[in-house]
């Protein structure tokens, strides 16, 4: 890894095999969307856009035309099939609530689905999803980019190796000030219908998933604490939660809709330490400091996710291979934060 | 704070008159006091060493000479008041079960008392301790020798200015591999009765009661969760706690006996961010992060904080002024870890 990091030859460490165009249905045209996902697909070696799925497509003719889509439909066209001859994938990043319907639809018509996270915005629905998709037999990816990043698989496979000897914690963080940006008090992610939840949910996902991808490992314990006021009173505002792993190993994890943008993750071991600074911003050139008997630093690495979870998702679909954030892995992680929230409400541990 | 951290001028921010020599008994001559405290009394403006209090004087009196201690006398001999004539104020350094009884004789003795964190091994006791002293009408100082140190005293004033805007969370983490120096396992430290507690007890106390310093702010919530396994039975090993304090904010702090030395401080508002490496470790140059619209990072400040608690606590003696970090802020933190054992035992959030 330090060979790599330090050359800039961080590549994928996956097969390519075989090429080939996987044509995508992006479902939802958010903020999200328009600023990373369309010019990460339009940037990607194995998709091409051919089709938008939004509620106003007047409104994104012109978008459109800028990234080649063909079609331009609204949900309701999608669903009922109307495109299916023309897109192979749906990618869909709609309000939580919503994955499910736009899911389910794209399963039936046969095609492969990359859902963003968290997968739905109850359990019982994310497990609806994830069913609906193997019965129909089709590739469901959750758009975990961190599990795409490069630097990041690096770092799965240096601590696999012992890199840092044993772990023994984590510490991490993600404060995402919501509406510092152009979102107001009536966006989705604050209703609780149609989110799920709160900043766990938003961007808490991302220190649990991406721990549980480290370590390959899942929780056996949460506890937890939430805070709420103002605009945000009926999801989480902030949360703090400790996650307890096999082996003694325990995660202290915060997320946040408020404060300074902050996002951090930090390992632990018997013999090192790895702090990654802007860990969890998407596209953003991160600073990882690796501790062990000395002090690496490598600056602006990783940061390529967004294309590479495209690229990722569509190589799973035409070598018809798994891909690693499978369905079960987002519905865990739903589990997962249904039981922090359960233990931030009851103020008790609560076992997996 | 900018200029004198960038002049290298972080001075004493408190009123250094009377001056006069306050003549210290070190009752207790482990690791500590040989190392760091005997070091700091020399080197410090109102301390001067009259006397060791050991459990082997023989031992002592070559150490005894170095530092020009007048008397090296047993414990007994100290308690019974032999020496009373001897010295000012007793710096108690024993294993924390043996606080109360040394604090309590020098008090009765009419003497000064400067005794180490947890104050004492149970809430029980650390109230009597208090309350000797207290009922005798001596100076009681807690040594938390964070909140003497410059740095420190100016991260408190920069946070209560509102250099951070409003603070949202805190991340902490203290790691100190006890088996990895000179200890052995069947050193006080891992012993329950005489230490009370584990690492919770020995370091966890440090992001606990910085933070509480820091913010100006008591605890109303903890929820924890301990481990131990091997030399550590008996004692948490590992402890993960998050602390809630008012205006929702929560701490999410983390303590362990072993694992790679680890000492940070995080600290997260609504418009920067300040992040301390090496933040707990005595008399280690420390580095500081301050994130607002920029980045400033300053290397090397701080860590004078042993000699400065010694002149501190002289200060507050000769001047007849309050310490902060009095006997009822030592208590406090014993009251918070106990309810922090008592989460981590139940599985239950314990409000305070």
């Amino acid at each position: 890894m330090f060979e790599e990091l330090s050359a800039g030859t961080l590549d994928r460490d996956w097969d390519t095999e075989p090429g080939g165009a996987v044509r995508m249905a992006v479902v939802g045209v958010g903020g999200f969307a328009r600023h990373l996902a369309l010019p990460a697909i339009d940037a990607s070696d194995y998709c091409t856009l051919t089709t938008l799925v939004t509620g106003s497509p007047d409104e994104k003719a012109d978008l459109a035309a800028e990234y080649g889509a063909e079609e331009v439909v609204t949900y309701e066209a999608f669903r009922s099939g109307e495109v299916a001859e023309a897109y192979d994938a749906a990618y869909v990043v709609t309000p939580n609530r919503l994955h499910l319907p736009n899911a389910e639809a794209a399963a039936e018509q046969g095609k492969a689905v990359l859902c963003e996270k968290p997968l739905e915005a109850t359990t019982d629905r994310a497990e609806r999803l994830v069913r609906a998709c193997e019965a129909a037999g089709v590739t469901l990816m959750t758009a975990y980019r961190m599990q795409t990043d490069p630097l990041v698989r690096r770092l799965r496979a240096f601590l696999r190796s012992g890199g840092l000897g044993d772990v023994v914690k984590l510490h991490a963080d993600f404060t995402f000030p919501v509406l510092a940006g152009s979102y107001s008090p009536d966006h989705w992610r604050l209703d609780l219908h149609l989110a799920g939840g709160g900043a766990l949910y938003d961007v808490g996902v991302y220190p649990l998933n991406t721990s549980r991808f480290l370590l390959d490992a899942e929780p056996v314990a949460v506890e937890a604490t939430t805070t709420s006021s103002g605009p945000f009173e009926g999801v989480d505002e902030r949360v703090a939660f400790q996650v307890r792993f096999p082996g003694d190993v325990v995660g202290s994890f915060s997320a946040s809709f408020t404060g300074y943008a902050d996002s951090t993750l930090t390992v632990l071991g018997t013999e090192g330490k790895l702090a990654l600074e802007d860990a969890f911003v998407p596209r953003r050139q991160r600073r990882l400091v690796v501790d062990r008997e000395s002090r690496t630093t490598f600056e602006g690495v990783g940061g390529e996710e967004v294309r590479e979870e495209f690229d990722y998702f569509a190589h799973c679909v035409l070598a018809g291979t798994a891909p690693e954030p499978d369905g079960r892995d987002g519905l865990r992680d739903v589990r997962v934060m249904d039981a922090v929230y359960e233990s931030a409400a009851d103020g008790e541990r609560v076992d997996l």
